[in-house]
This record gives structure tokens, sequence and C-alpha cells, in this order.
């Protein structure tokens, strides 16, 4: 046994992310305290990994560090929010110095990588779960919201989509793909890129934006619910990754509308804005894709050039499943 | 089965707790939306309940609903702000919708007295915890830390202490309490009263403050350690319930010292305040009791009149003990 909760939080997680001027105080006294600057709304979200629901057993802890953060930057990048304070909540079978320091340093490498300052959290002894809380920053009024497409805009994904459920059919053994596709899709599921930059760059720009973590096609009916539209989309314009084709073959629009921990982001733009959003998806590093159009009414009507197809996702849902 | 994770948090979250004005946002999209007043400071807490660690099997839903949100209010308390808006992290092993109801209710109710919104959270399968996270807010600079004490100030503690550990003994039959006194234990135990008025009413009074969660010979060690100074505490004027007494006899103030999950506030002012704390505790309707004084140098030293008393607490750590 590694110590108490108290010795092993300042071990491995006091100061840990990022240092920013705005913590007054981190980890240590009963609650952090932080300067909120003024003219900022505060974004608050909250996600959990479970081993056996979001991870297999034994995945690596670097990456559960990693993941951990990511699906919580996604919620923060899809309100087009900066960063700035996380809490996490970790309960551990018992205290594993390794995979502490392994799980710290992918959770803190990343924090790093956008700012984000660690700034309390508890330990406790339990099933294997992960639970980070994100706070993040907003011009007031700036935020991106799920209601607010209009019929006519374009809708718009970020990255590829797929890969990282065919990641996870992979490491399941459910699915065979080559070597080099096979670690291309498991490093997507494992180490899932969260466009944070993306969604600050689309401020004034996209009018509604949602990440993709339960699937595009349920995630794009998220967005078109609340804003009370349908949509078009074009099979063909689904940015698919050359690993997912090679392991799907011409199946692999299916795996990528219905696939699930993406973490991509979905939105949509006035069609006046496209060269805007291309500019700022250079300006992330992040490639978008076009891959349809918003229209009035309800529900997705899937085309293939002349073709309608009838596609229902299978869900990724935790409770439904069971 | 209850339904999908989304009907399952619509049925029974959202708009649970207060309506706040100053959130723009609720549960519904990727985060929340709040409004943080300009001169205010953020505080940020983070705590989890466990199955087996923290609650026995088979709890009570809607004392778990309070506690979960309860042993947080307390992290707020003890800081001395007044908390406004919570988010849930609920792994359930499978949805049950009487849980669920009464889960909700108990949150919910104390929620509202403490004028705390929901405002975002998930739900997912897995082994039974509760992780909640909460945000309050404080007058810039106006914080009560664990560092602030200075040597000659008096010590107190609200409440009573150590009925929670002895009620959770009656529960997993360690202690043979009468039927009133262990009804009144187990109570202290599944609702614990969360000191959130006697917090902000010491504002500008007390001079460092922590919440008693682990028993208060280990937190008023915290705040000691933090503030750098040693303390006589009279064993005579530890406030001892009837219940406790009456459970554990002459050896109730080794129960009281040593017993975690109290949520009483610990903290030290200045003797030119008693006036103040008394006042203060009248206003929020919390008993206090001053129970020692602070010394330069470290450490408890125990006193039960003219006697030293040795006692070292068997701690309260969920790792240390496995």
């Amino acid at each position: 046994m590694a110590g108490s909760e108290s010795e092993l939080i300042e071990r491995y997680f006091r100061g840990l992310g990022a240092a920013r001027p705005d913590v007054a105080l981190g980890i240590g006294d009963d609650a952090a305290l932080v300067a909120v600057p003024p003219g900022a709304q505060l974004v608050l979200t909250t996600d959990a990994l479970i081993e056996g629901v979001h991870f297999l057993a034994g995945a690596p802890a670097h990456s559960l560090g990693h993941r951990a953060l990511a699906v919580n930057l996604s919620d923060i990048a899809a309100m087009g929010a900066d960063p700035s304070w996380a809490l996490l909540s970790l309960n551990l079978p018992r205290a594993d110095d390794s995979w502490l320091q392994q799980f710290a340093g992918g959770f803190g490498a990343l924090a790093r990588q956008h700012g984000v300052a660690l700034v309390g959290g508890n330990l406790s002894r339990g099933a294997l779960s992960i639970t980070v809380q994100l706070a993040g920053l907003v011009p007031e009024g700036a935020a991106l919201r799920r209601d607010g497409a209009r019929p006519g805009e374009d809708l718009y994904v970020s990255g590829s989509i797929g890969d990282a459920a065919a990641g996870l059919a992979c490491l399941r053994g459910q699915l065979a793909a080559a070597g080099a596709a096979a670690q291309f899709l498991q490093q997507r599921f494992e180490y899932p890129t969260p466009r944070v930059a993306l969604g600050s760059a689309l401020r004034g720009i996209a009018s509604a934006c949602i990440d993709v973590s339960d699937g595009l096609h349920t995630d794009a009916s998220r967005l078109l619910q609340a804003s009370g539209l349908g949509a078009q989309i074009e099979v063909a314009e689904l940015p698919l990754s050359p690993a997912l084709r090679a392991a799907y073959g011409a199946e692999a629009w299916r795996a990528a509308l219905a696939g699930g921990e993406d973490y991509e982001l979905c939105f949509s733009a006035p069609r006046a804005q496209a060269e805007a959003v291309a500019a700022a998806a250079h300006a992330a590093g992040s490639p978008v894709s076009r891959i349809g159009a918003l229209l009035r009414g309800s529900g997705i009507a899937l085309h293939a050039g002349d073709s309608l197809i009838q596609f229902s996702p299978p869900g990724f849902d935790h409770f439904r499943a069971t």
C-alpha cells in the first residue's frame, strides 16, 4: 500500500496540469478558490469513465488519464469555451504507485497542453472509475449551444468519425484490421483529440455545436432536435479514415455514423460563413468536412448520391444496452 | 430497464434543486452556462460516496441523495462560501426507478434548502458510486482557509461530534445503543447537517476553518499544520451528544475525537471575536463550542482538567485501512 489518500494526492496530483495565475488556492484546502474574469460566463461539465463500460479492464493508465480529461475537454470545446480548472475524483481498487504515476502522466500532459490546472479532487477505494469535472470560460453570450441552428445552414463534422469505436472493437477482438490500421484505430480510441482550439475558433461563426460522443447519427440528431430541424446528410461526404475504410470496406459509413467515442465536433454554420469555417479549421489545425444541410422538419435523410438510404443507429447507451 | 441515460436524466434530474436566475443553461447541452457576479471568487470542490466504503450496501437512496450533496456543501461551508451550482455523476448497477426517485428526492430537498441548482451530470452503469461537484461563491479575499490561525486564538467546533461514526457502528451491528439513541446516531450518519449558514456567518470572524469529515483530531491537526501551530484541547469541552454518552459512557470523548463523517466545522477565531462567534452561531442556528486554544509549535495536547491524556486517532483513511 502506497500511503494515505492525502499522501497519494500530494505525490501524484498536487500541481498537476498548467500553473494558472487565476488559481488563488489549489489542492490542499476544503475547496479550491479561483478568479473568474469580468465579462466571462462560467461553463461547467462532468463526465466519467467506468471500467467495463467506457474502457476494458487492464486498459493502460496513461491513456485513461488522457481520456478522462479529453472527454471533458470535448464538452467544453463543444460550447466554444476555453478550459480552465479541473477536479478529479478517482475510485481505485488499490493504491498502485505505478498506475497512479502513469495516470497522472497522461492527465497532466493533456492538461498542460490545454492550459488546465487540476485544483482539487479525491481518491477513494472502490471499483475503478474516474470522474472529472471541468470548468471553462467563454465571453458572455458567445457560447455555442445546440439550439442555434437555422434551416439552410451547412452541417459539418471535424476530423474523421467511427475510428474510436472501430479501435475499441479491435481491442475487444471483435474486428480484425491490419497492423498499422489497427494501431491507428486503437490510438483514436485511447487518445482522443478534443477539438478545443476549433471550438473557440468557431465562436461567432458556428450557429450550433455538439461533441460526438455517442455516434454521429445520435449526436447530430440531438443538435437537430434542440434546434427543431431536420438534415440531409450525404454519405459520400462523411470523413472516413483510410484505416476505417480498410477495416470495414463498403460498410465503413455505417460504422462511422453509429460509432461512439469520437470526440469530434458536429456543428452548423450559415452558408455565408463557409470561408470563415475553413479559416477557423485551418487556424485550429483541425480538418473539417461539410456533411450536409439543415432543413425544416425533423429527422435525418441519408443520401448516397441520388439514393435515399435507411439507417438507424444501434446507439451507444449504457443503460439501454443492458 | 427504465430507459436511456437521457430519459432518466430528463425524468429525475432536470430542474432538480433551486431555480437560480444566474443559470443561463442547465442540464441538456454539452455543458452548463452560469454567471459569476463581479467581486466574487469561485469555490470548487468534489467529493464521492462509494458503496462499501462510505455507505453500506442497501443504504436508503433518499439518505444517499442527501449525503452526497451534504458532504460537498460542508466543504463549501468550510470555505465560508455560498453554494451555487452542482454537477452529479452517478454510477448505478442498474436503472431502478424507485431508487432514482428516492435519491433525487433526498438530493433535491437539500439542494433547494441551500439554493443550489443541479446544472449537469451523467449517469452510467457501474458499481454504485456517487460523485458530486459543487461550486460556490465567496466575496473576493473573504474565504476561510486552513492556514489563517494565529497563536493565542480559540479553537471551536460546531454541533456535536462522534455521532455519525457511532451511527455507522450501530448500522454495522458493531455498537449496541438503546432505541432512541441508536435512531439519533444513525440519523446523524445518514442525514448530516452541513453548516452552510454558519460558514458564511463566520466570514470576517474566523481566522481558519476546516470541515470535520475524517474525525475531529485528524481534521483539527490539518488546520493546525496548515497554520503552523499546535493546540491545547480540553476533553471536557468536547461537545458530546447525550446519545453518544449513553452509547460509549466514559469513553465517549475518544469516539468523538476519532469518529469521521461529522460534517461539523472546526475553526479558530481571536479571543476578541468570542462574542461575534456566539452571535454568528446564534444567527446560523448552529451550536458552537470552544474546545481549546492555539499555541505556537505543533501537535495537539489533550487535557482532562490537570491531566495530559495520550491519544492517537485510528484515522479514517480508506487507503491506509486496506
